[in-house]
């Protein structure tokens, strides 16, 4: 079972899942990537868990399914006891982990999908969080994508992963804390200025509409960065009106299309940053979704000191992604 | 001219420097490994800034060099004033980046040099923090190793770094503070505890001698990490005596061979964590080195949590790496 080991200096938490280690990996020499063995493709619903819940695709098929993670990073029916070893703490790994696996297609990418297939796997987050979100131990839904082997993706069919999780992570605390702290001292949500002002400077802007608003942030961390911002003050995604799920769909299929044409064998992570689940609305946070694709790699200095060094600027990214060129490193 | 801009919500700083997309990459496609091209192989000393420290070889060549990095993240000569843009700061991106070339030999990788060789390129590391420590603007000096594509490295050549900063990185204030908080807590200082617990329970033990211990830290974060941490103690890196770079070098070779042995294609960053140069020695911290081969990516779930997942235990990584034995992911 996966257990959950914290750093004495740092306090930072590490799950050790040797598990994990056994999953299939289309990135491995030795498999292919031509999907012939690959536990998401249609005909193969017998290699992953039982479907948690699924949309219907023509001819009595499923056109996306969600299934418990084989592999989980974290597991139901553990303790929630800490232990102690000597001067370390460690506890078990529980929580949930499931998978979205957005199309029965191998090779077909969230943004080739149409507009409507689009808001269906974002409905589907929606609806898994408020699922999820009953147990009041789940204190945290972490909903992220990650597509490419830089970006960390062990299999190329088109998933997204869902964890649930007994506490709320340190990065979560660290950004709902920033934010707070901005409205302490401005009296307006961080996140409505930068909307604000993005629309205003417009060189970052790379998709846009009523509803929504994508921009590469001023102090991108990764080449390319992209956030996706809803206009309207909203602190959980989950709480989303149904009816801008199509809305969104629309700006992410346009920036991830754009992201596609410009960087070749493009890998990014997508993350949704949301509020604690069981917290109240709150007026100082405001969801939106990061998108980091991974040109380069993380390197020495910025682990060393939590700084990112970032060689292209954002407005000569939204310049080179708006301009339908591609770009070599 | 590099410049470094401030999250507005999570106040972290990313420097944003073009020239860097200029310098050269040995893993790039369209360029050779065989140092046909290297700038750090003898006898291509012009095509790096002029040598700021070297140690003579065999028939008047050198056999270590120290140089600015030619495409740096940080320069010298800016002005120090903060700047506003609408919502957002941002600052020249003041600071000193040397380079530290090994050897002349451009496939000579560091556990291949004798112990002697190692301990003066340890020497050098000390001799830089002391003479960029005189200038009281720079607060900390982060030295460091990329090695591998995988860690970020650009070139093959065996280097180092060193990077003054005209501040102390977030990483590095987090780190002092979880350490004096361990101190306020149990009156000890949490890496002599750890030097202490791990001599007892030895499961985790890569190698030691006498003033030097090499452990794969109980919640390691990645695969095979590792820190060394020097049995007595000591908060600053440059405050070690001279005599005890020998003992370093030793176990420094010991830990980087068996990851070699161990690991295929090895990718790692080594981080010497130590206190900001201008404070005065601590009870409450205690310099090491920190290891990090990458066998993984970075995944969506760590970008998003700060968690890590780590899929084969430190225990098991210990016995791996001391049985001698290769290891596939």
């Amino acid at each position: 079972m996966p257990e959950i080991r914290k750093d004495p200096v740092f306090g930072r938490w590490v799950i050790v899942a040797a598990e994990r280690g056994l999953r299939p990996n289309d990135f491995h020499p030795d498999q292919g990537k031509d999907g012939s063995n690959c536990p998401f493709c249609a005909g193969r619903e017998g290699s992953t868990p039982p479907t948690l819940y699924s949309l219907p695709g023509p001819g009595g098929a499923w056109r996306l399914r969600v299934v418990r993670n084989k592999y989980p990073a974290l597991i139901s029916g553990g303790s929630p006891e800490n232990r102690r070893e000597g001067i370390y703490e460690h506890m078990d790994a529980l929580g949930i982990h499931e998978v979205i696996i957005e199309t029965p297609e191998h090779g077909l990418r969230l943004e080739e999908q149409p507009g409507e297939a689009i808001a269906d796997v974002l409905k589907t987050y929606i609806l898994r969080v408020k699922e999820i979100k009953k147990d009041p131990g789940i204190k945290y839904v972490m909903i992220f994508k990650n597509h490419g082997r830089n970006a960390g993706a062990s299999l190329l069919h088109p998933h997204s992963q869902l964890v649930g999780l007994p506490m709320s992570p340190i990065r979560v605390l660290q950004e709902l804390n920033g934010a707070k702290q901005y409205f302490f001292e401005n009296g307006s949500c961080v996140f409505c200025d930068i909307v604000r002002e993005e629309s205003a400077f417009e060189k970052r802007i790379v998709a846009q509409n009523a509803d929504f608003l994508a921009i590469t942030p001023y102090a991108s961390r990764f080449s390319f960065e992209m956030w996706i911002l809803p206009r309207a003050h909203n602190s959980h995604f989950e709480d989303m009106p149904e009816a801008a799920a199509g809305a969104l769909a629309g700006v992410l299929k346009t920036v991830l299309s754009k992201l596609a044409t410009s960087l070749k064998d493009l890998s990014y992570n997508l993350i949704v940053h949301t509020m604690p689940v069981q917290e109240p609305a709150a007026e100082n946070y405001h969801w939106h979704i990061e998108i980091m694709p991974k040109l380069s790699h993380v390197a020495g200095f910025e682990w060393g000191t939590g700084f990112y060094i970032n060689t292209i600027s954002p407005e000569a990214a939204a310049e080179i992604l708006n301009s339908g060129k591609s770009f070599t490193l």
